[in-house]
């Protein structure tokens, strides 16, 4: 069995609801951020969230279900606990024909969860609590699945859980002995201010050739509020990055190239979450399959536009449909 | 404190995922019905369902959801285990601001679930495995909280769990001794085979005051193709009944009138769970404001038409709002 991404991060459960925008005020919650709280936190959080749904999630976690939603071969690594909750998780990954055999950790903390608060522009506001994932490390990596992996991707996140970044180094060791490619994406720009060393060595040092970006992360990674500035930096120091700009589409850095992708038209935003989730999924799809880096992007694009059109971050109608129906040959 | 509608039901946390036709016959589904599974089929269909999204379900929990979203006062008795899934349904009733505070079942089985299939057509076919319900039992009545309940509202449903039945009774005795009223729905067409005569009984011996049911149920209940005399028939056992009949809208039948109402609009029905539980907590919010009942009706088949536009039975979008944006004055 060959996979053409294997994607590695914090295994989570979505439970998402509605809020006004001044509930985000008075819960001291930034927007559009990923705010990472404890165990105490998430009781008090979800004893003011209002009626929600739950879905699986995790950024990575959508990422393989959207590579796998486009009919690629998608696997994944993260911790789950051997609860209600990570049988959701498990059973949502598997059944959307992702490999996904981390063993889950017996017992406490539990799996954990996301409470996202979506307010009335449709814009995402994240509160994670980490549970199980603390507990992914080395032992979870399978050196099969990821020397048969063309790209291995996994998330800036992974760096807030304590030895998960090991993890992440043995994969790329692995990877890159067997002529494979390592991609991560920096998840989100409070995550790039607590690790922009790391990030940026991760970079420089060639362990992470494929990056993935949004224009705050980008702006973070590089401390500066010039944007062609990051992205010339951005474009030094790897191989090819695609950063995206939400309704202004992206722009992908290669061989000192840039090119621009338009966004999908979205006349009424739902939800963003998992937007830059499923640009990932679209684009590296692309990528594994031998697309054009114009048409990865493309793809990516309508990944992204098609999730945010829908409640939660797991795709509700196949990828490879709407694809096809975009005029992808695929 | 005063309610305007306590119900009483399984409660049940939906796992809802889209399926072709051919899934509902390859796997011996009745469609749109509620099939009632054992736990090692639960587990069976759960392996073969696609990627889903979980969200509080139940009938009777549904109708308490949509009476407190139209602004009104409800409560719910119910039975959960004290597990993830919950605490997840535990949550979404009192962040709905429903007064439900039974208590949890400590340990196995665990909380109730049901999966359930829509079609392309939207119809939804459902698989429920009873878990903690079965221990829904008298001790679980508060009899303050029926005896301030204008309205108590049960579920058909609620036949099949062994020591539910002596709850309602008990229920019923409180209710109409402090001058309230009792109210069912007949659930499903196939309960109402399982459960003929004693609903029959229910209603003839005025347990029952206000009967809810589709036009498959009115038909199964009478053991009649000609809906006519089924409605003539149910005219004579209970007092006030409303009849559903999916876009052909409503029949209510109360002291030998019938009152037709129109349905919502609707042209794209995503996911019809919930239509007849939703249409009941319209009406039921009507009729305990002191509507008319052809506005009951009306607010029933607003609440119907919307919850079918949406993925799951519990409203993403506030009823009250939607009320005073169609011209009723609450």
């Amino acid at each position: 069995m060959t996979y053409d991404v294997l994607t590695v991060g914090n295994a989570i459960v979505d439970i998402i609801a509605r809020c006004e925008e001044d509930f985000l005020l008075d819960n001291n919650i930034a927007k559009a951020a990923m705010n990472l709280i404890d165990a105490e936190r998430s009781a008090l959080l979800y004893s003011r969230m209002g009626p929600a749904i739950e879905t699986s999630g995790g950024s990575a976690g959508n990422t393989a279900a959207g590579v796998a939603s486009f009919g690629g071969k998608g696997a994944y690594f993260g911790k789950v606990s051997n609860d209600q909750l990570g049988e959701i998780f498990t059973h949502d990954m598997r059944a959307q024909g992702v490999h996904f055999q981390t063993a889950p950790l017996q017992g406490q903390p539990p799996t954990a969860t996301s409470m996202i608060f979506v307010t009335p522009d449709g814009e995402r506001s994240m509160n994670t609590y980490l549970g199980a994932c603390v507990q992914l490390g080395p032992e979870d990596v399978e050196p099969e699945t990821v020397a048969q992996s063309r790209v291995t991707y996994f998330e800036g996140y992974l760096w807030d859980p304590p030895r998960a970044k090991e993890a992440i180094l043995d994969c790329a060791r692995i990877s890159h002995a067997h002529g494979q490619e390592m991609s991560m994406t920096l998840s989100d720009s409070f995550c790039v201010d607590r690790y922009r060393g790391e990030f940026l060595d991760l970079m420089r040092s060639q362990t992470v050739d494929i990056v993935f970006a949004n224009h705050a992360e980008a702006l973070a990674l590089y401390e500066t509020s010039d944007f062609n500035m990051a992205l010339d930096l951005m474009a030094e120091d790897c191989k090819l990055a695609a950063v995206t700009m939400g309704e202004e589409g992206s722009i992908i850095l290669s061989g000192g190239r840039r090119i621009q992708v338009k966004p999908l038209k979205v006349d009424n935003v739902v939800d963003t979450t998992g937007a830059g989730d499923l640009y990932a999924s679209g684009f590296l799809f692309g990528y594994t399959h031998g697309f054009e880096l114009a048409d990865c992007g493309r793809l990516g694009s309508l990944a992204a536009g098609l999730v945010i059109q829908q409640i939660g971050p797991r795709m509700q109608k196949p990828l490879k449909q709407a694809a096809l129906e975009a005029g992808f040959i695929l």
